[in-house]
């Protein structure tokens, strides 16, 4: 299957949206899910943007998505891209494009002279960690992730 | 203990940089950290900084600094803040001042509009876990933080 990457363009606001929905949807946390088309589209075309998204397609139809932003590593003091999802169509599954992605991330981690690509991955998903091991990533296991939000957030910041 | 936070200041770095080393040593992660003072002086204070940084301090003396990121959640489709260290000097752990940074940072979150706070934690670390839990956060075990640097990023990018 020929897949081709490509950095998402003014008016992808919606399929990224489809996608991030997707990979929400796959994880059992549709419920939690509130972003709006727009929302992509605000984020990734107003000046200063911190995030960025690249768009895999095979025959002219999105098959799959990498959504990063800009991190920051206080062990090396320098901006690092952190990328927070990387979503596959279901029908585009188990045929390269995840691969592809990634490795189109790596290629413009490098191109804007960012040290390190890094992201999260649940300890379950093997399917993930087969294909990250032979990107050459490391993975840290036994981390956990933090949120104070909603109610919470509030109340604690009082 | 009277604990006073404020925000980080240019001449700041300095302090922060060994804060962020203290925060390395602790987990046994010296050998990796490369960071210098004036990394954090660039970062915290060019135009259009991604980052920022809270320092507690008790009688005049830096006793622990929190260092954040701005991040970005899919699933909400908006902008939030990341904690990416909370460092708490050796001398001055357990009096509260971990405590102080993160109810800061929260209220920071607020003033700015960001809907979370998000950071990671490891699953050993019980005196963290206390903390976060009595603060109201949400904790997700089973995280995996993967990371493609160094020659594995360049190698895998071609």
């Amino acid at each position: 299957m020929t897949i081709a990457v490509r950095a998402a363009r003014p008016g992808d606001g919606a399929v990224i949206h489809a996608m991030a929905l997707e990979l929400a949807r796959s994880h059992g946390h549709e419920s939690d899910f509130s972003a709006r088309p727009e929302d992509f589209e605000t984020a990734l075309f107003q000046p200063g943007a911190i995030v960025g998204a690249l768009i895999a397609e095979h025959a002219g139809e999105a098959a799959g998505s990498a959504f990063w932003h800009r991190s920051f590593t206080t062990f090396r003091g320098r901006e690092v891209m952190y990328l927070e999802d990387l979503s596959v169509l279901p029908r585009f599954q188990r045929r390269g494009v995840g691969r592809a992605l990634l490795k189109a991330c790596a290629g413009l981690a490098v191109e804007k002279g960012y040290p390190v690509v890094a992201w999260m991955m649940m300890d379950w998903n093997d399917g993930a960690r087969s294909l990250y091991e032979a990107a050459g990533a490391e993975i840290e296991d036994g981390m956990c992730l933090c949120r104070l939000q909603g109610e919470a957030l509030s109340r604690f910041a009082q």
